[in-house]
């Protein structure tokens, strides 16, 4: 059962017909049954539907007509994607009989390229914190350790892939939302540059923080998928115009003489669990070894916190206000928090971007990449909403454990969560590799070089 | 004396050596001398330094070394453009004698391209308002009726664009400033699509409402500025991909048919002098006669008005709410209303703004352009602050009378000003030809176009 391989070794043995999409497609049916009992990361799952679809592909394939670059892959969409004919629940049970008429962009673009919808994946209630469980559905468990939280938002999302339910998934990433999961299940996770995956429809299509992307098991084929999700379309008016297949080349690249901040505490920003620390450590002997010149370096970061907290409650209040009696207490919080904003509020959190924005360009004009902790503690317990405390220190708010990866969406820069250790209970920790503005293909190109040196994301669950 | 030649003209003479940069830029400086004493346009000079750089450039062409495409081409920089070395004002008294160490981005792409300057341009207090008057240098004339108003806040530039001062001028707009003064004057102003000419330093650097952009006599030369201007830099993160060359090559579109939406009256939106209404009314025929497809239509620009003065006050009160007490009061009144303005409010104005972007989006999938007047007064007495009635409909409030211009700002397009006629008193007015979201060469190339049927804009002012 070929479910554990790449989505580029799949996309192959299709094309040369050495399996069919209906049987890829049977076979990860197969393996959601076998595992998702335990998991449950694919809580809606259309076999029906993927398996007429999959038929369908095999017989465009057959008859010789064009396949796109996703051709009979299966993939299931993250729940607060829109897929037309198929539930699309948010995780609230305001939203949980919810069937949308059409399929939002991202969706699209995956469909046209070829994949097989075969359900939609586990988040938290309106994707709102970085653990998944909600009223709808329930908590999603790490493939790694079923009491550990799988991440969140596209907490689903990286599970499903950890455990051989699809080999590539979308997920989206105001906060940390695809890095956080990927971090968690040793998976591949892309925070891209705003605008490099346009979103439509959306409520505040100029709001830059929120983005889409791509997660997979390896960088290889988080950049397939990328160059399928990326370019223009004039739904978004901050869609960036480089096309896709900008990321459809190998990534293979030289690191010798890459200069590489290491920041593994975002220059005293955050503060990590040492088991994090200590898994992460090793990766800047890697990157040594790889040529790259390493330095202890960060940008100053003052002011990320205020932005990001001010413009996500902001967003929350915009986009969620009506629905805030409704919707978790940590949720409301945050509505509230966004209602009392003044508009001198957000003219600070914007000129305070607008610092950062710059300071972090001028930082890479010195440093290529920086390499960070993904987040600041292990897979913690899933029965908790969120962690508390970190080596020692209090963090009440269910935001606070989440800093090292939403100061770097402040400072709007792509970054990469890549497989990098595990603690010595076995969890999963991530790297993350992070680029200047728009540097989304150098970030991949470092990634997928650590990785082939590491290939620490071979190591699979046991489930 | 070559300065009512065409900016291309005059790029090749210099480069046929037919004339000088120093000739070149002497004759401007005489016909600045010559008129300026009358048009108030080019209020800060700098005779000495642009001779010797023209003598510079004729020295590097000598040479043989290679030269920009604006080399030795003489401009005068609007007032609120940073130039280093030279006296930046702002139209302020605060800033009277401000010298700026650095130039701006955009002077720094005409500079490297060969441009040589001359001076600066006039401007409303801080480019506040569609009337160029500062308590600083006072008010610039309309070279066609010199008790009228040049517009703004590139009134300026437009004012010596039409006397001979400069054949290329820079300039910006938020609500209008780059097409009402090209209204006013029977020259060219572009809005440029958000990104499309970055913009640094900049307070608000992800704000697109407000964009920089070029004027001209004739829309081929505003094209060739545009080649500079435009193309990405790191230091803007909402800049446009595409290369500045997108816009060098020749203009020339068959227009047979071009699916054009004639909008006199914005659908409604705004009241229009009929004077203006007049002058345009022909315009259709024109359109028409060159094989388009001329119907009656425009999009629902329900809540443009909300979004553009919304969005305005909050980004005055962000970034000149420290100088509240310092400047005239119909800016002191907008920066008091940004700072009254709540999240909320500024929540209903981006939903509406989204809103406003994809009805648009949707009506350009059905027409190509848009055209509609620029301004909907004729250039008004100079004496006056602002009008305050149109064909007796009470216009009080000082942006009242712009609308026809803001609320295409709201809406996220691309738009032209382009000669189009004048009112049985000699008063020039302009179309506006309005494209679809990053439609910027279809607006040029449809304007020239229709330029070159009808040559408006060769009739020169009586100075």
């Amino acid at each position: 059962m070929p479910v554990h391989d790449t989505a580029r070794e799949m996309a192959r043995a299709l094309r040369a017909r050495e399996i069919s999409a209906r049987e890829l497609v049977a076979a990860h049916l197969e393996r959601i049954d076998e595992v998702d009992g335990r998991v449950n990361a694919v809580v809606t799952r259309v076999p029906e539907q993927a398996l007429a679809q999959a038929a369908d592909a095999d017989a465009r394939l057959a008859a010789g007509e064009p396949v796109g670059p996703l051709h009979g892959l299966p993939i299931a969409h993250k729940d607060t994607h829109l897929t037309a004919g198929i539930r699309t629940t948010f995780g609230s049970p305001l939203l949980a009989d919810h069937v949308p008429d059409a399929d939002e962009l991202v969706v699209e673009r995956m469909r046209r390229a070829g994949a097989i919808t075969i359900g939609k994946t586990n988040v938290p209630e309106f994707a709102a914190g970085s653990h998944t469980f909600n009223p709808v559905f329930g908590t999603t468990a790490n493939p790694y350790a079923l009491d550990r939280s799988a991440g969140g938002s596209s907490g689903g999302a990286a599970a499903a892939l950890a455990s051989g339910m699809h080999a590539l998934a979308d997920g989206s990433d105001m906060g940390g939302s695809l890095r956080n999961p990927a971090s968690f299940c040793n998976v591949v996770g892309l925070r891209p540059s705003p605008g490099r995956v346009p979103t439509h429809p959306s409520a505040l299509p100029w709001a830059t923080m929120a983005v889409q992307g791509p997660m997979a098991r390896t960088v290889a084929d988080a950049a397939l998928l990328l160059s399928v999700l990326a370019g223009p379309d004039p739904r978004s008016p901050v869609a960036l115009d480089d096309p896709g297949s900008t990321f459809a080349a190998p990534l293979d690249r030289d690191l010798t003489g890459l200069r590489v901040a290491w920041a593994p505490t975002l220059g005293g920003a955050v503060t990590v669990d040492p088991a994090v620390s200590a898994a992460l450590e090793p990766a800047a002997a890697v990157f040594a070894g790889l040529g790259a010149i390493v330095e202890p370096a960060c940008p100053d970061l003052t002011g990320a916190d205020d932005v990001f907290r001010t413009l996500r409650a902001w967003q929350f209040a915009a986009t969620m206000g009506p629905q805030r009696d409704r919707v978790k207490a940590a949720l409301a919080a945050n509505i509230d928090d966004g209602r009392r904003l003044t508009g001198d509020d957000l003219a600070r959190a914007e000129l305070a971007r607008a610092a950062l924005f710059h300071r972090v360009r001028e930082f890479f004009t010195r440093y290529d990449v920086l390499l960070a902790p993904v987040s600041q503690v292990p897979p913690f317990d899933a029965a908790l909403e969120h962690p508390t405390e970190i080596d020692g220190v209090p963090h009440p708010h269910y935001l606070d454990w989440m800093a090292s990866a939403y100061l770097v969406s402040a400072a709007g820069l792509p970054a990469l969560s890549v497989p990098a250790g595990f603690t010595p209970d076995g969890l999963p920790v991530g790297l993350q590799v992070v680029g200047p503005p728009r540097g989304d293909l150098l970030v991949l190109q470092v990634g997928h070089a650590y990785e082939q040196a590491t290939q620490v994301g071979r190591r699979r669950p046991p489930l």
